[in-house]
């Protein structure tokens, strides 16, 4: 693996995150438009913003902006940073009560002081659009149907995508956050990999890496998996935003890989941003139309079920 | 590794699941001890038994004597293997409402023509003491407090006994099920283990398992994992119960591992039967105490919480 890569080469590797985003939201408005016509209404995804965090702003406008595409219903509800814990639960509790309701994400993190296990855990199990509810954790252990969540959701499509069938891939996830490493493991045993959760306390962690067909980073630290850390030829789905300093003081976002190293060695590789990072909000347009059809008791429309994980 | 082991070294390999059980078994009873004091009266465990099966009159039996050997109180419901998928739930529903019942334990499987899963999903998390439920499974991956399969469980307790600290062992699990396989997994990432999850899918299985410092079979085929599987010094952990064809005629039980192969190889091995075994039923009883505290708001007795993982 010492010959260098032309750019015609490299681009053969890249996963098109921004591609495939554009076709899950294609999806996704296509099983919205079967729902608004057996339903009479949209789907309808409710999103609770509390506070000012700029990021948490841009997510949420992001998210209110591809629902809309999507042909969706949203609804955005703003509570100020120093909302009691007992407003916050409530207006969950209001949007379960809501027929016309049928996604709640609550963006996080939430402000200090604020209990957000309580606050997720609100959230009714059929309306966990993010699934982060221990029913819908629960579901995903048992392979029963819930709502499963986004980023990990979009991390198999991904790989689906580029490598097809993976029964019987070897997946090393690194990384075993209730967000993404623990449910990613899950949702690719289910898709018959052999899979191998690994993570600070691991033991040679880039001899344990090296054994992957398939390799997702989702720690949280810049740049950590290296170039020879990756078997030649496999799958590196970066599920890593870092935002680190750049040239001139300005800041840029890397992944968890060392993308200019991995991308040598590796079959298939996500750029990061344009990578997973655009998966997380489609997944997100398909888990609101599937708690639509399902809390209605129509069929998931076909489009959308062939996006989602088992 | 050729050297023929003698009987002494055997036995220094073998992990008690026997005494580990009567240790755990005399927790709970201390810890029982605790919530009489605190409440007036002992935990307690009510047990469902549907239809005649003889092995689950076998285990219903064993529990409920185990149970009063260790000062709790045992409640026995016996239907007959015809009764309606409603009178199942129905008392299921009526042991929730109970407020003397601390434990609810459906033994399965169910007759044919039962729900199974309907039947088990309807025990309040609170009182799942075989953590079974998706509210159970799902704390679990959250690492949220909540009640632990048992078999997993005293699995890890016996590693635990064999190899003190587990951290950044590398463990195998063999077998995805989710009385098991999946749960177990969790349980030992939970205790900082780099865990592989090993199935039928899997490749090349044997390699896989030799990188293990602790394997645990859960797939439930008599003899599948032979002694060059096994590294050396490994600790194995045998969750297969199996049936065979003995010698002149009688049947007898042996495990997933080739005992007498890896033994030769293994740093520690339980046997069966008489290995993880009488653990189940062990975790059961520190299981209904830690429930019994929880439900009344008192503390999870010292001793109770030192066996349970996290």
């Amino acid at each position: 693996m010492t010959d260098i890569i032309t750019s015609s080469d490299a681009a053969a590797k890249l996963i098109d995150g921004k591609a495939a985003a554009a076709a899950v939201d294609a999806a996704a408005a296509d099983g919205a438009r079967q729902i608004e016509a057996a339903l009479g209404r949209p789907p309808c995804l409710a999103v609770v913003l509390v506070g000012d965090d700029p990021a948490s702003q841009v997510y949420v406008r992001n998210k209110g902006r591809r629902t809309e595409a999507a042909g969706m219903r949203s609804v955005e509800h703003r509570l100020p940073a120093d909302v009691s814990q007992a407003d916050v639960v409530a207006l969950v509790q209001a949007l379960n009560a809501d027929d016309g309701v049928d996604g709640i994400l609550v963006q996080l993190p939430l402000p200090a002081g604020l209990d957000e296990t309580e606050v997720v855990q609100t959230i009714r199990p059929d309306k966990d659009v993010d699934g982060l509810t221990a029913q819908s954790a629960g579901a995903l252990v048992l392979g029963a149907p819930g709502m499963r969540p986004c980023t990990p959701s979009g991390s198999v499509f991904l790989a689906k995508q580029a490598l097809g069938d993976l029964t019987g891939k070897s997946v090393v996830v690194i990384g075993r956050s209730i967000l993404v490493g623990k449910p990613a493991a899950l949702l690719f045993l289910a898709e018959n990999c052999t899979v191998t959760l690994a993570h600070s306390r691991t033991q040679d962690l880039p001899a344990v890496c090296r054994q992957a067909d398939i390799v997702i980073a989702a720690v949280g630290r810049p740049n950590l998996v290296k170039g020879d850390w990756i078997k030649p030829g496999a799958c590196v789905i970066d599920v890593g935003i870092n935002r680190v300093e750049g040239e001139a003081g300005k800041s840029r976002l890397v992944g968890d890989v060392d993308f200019d190293q991995a991308i040598e060695t590796a079959g298939f590789i996500t750029p990061v941003p344009g990578g997973v990072g655009p998966m997380t909000i489609a997944m997100l347009l398909a888990n609101t139309v599937a708690a639509a059809a399902r809390r209605a008791k129509v069929s998931v429309p076909d489009s959308v079920k062939d996006v989602l994980p088992g």
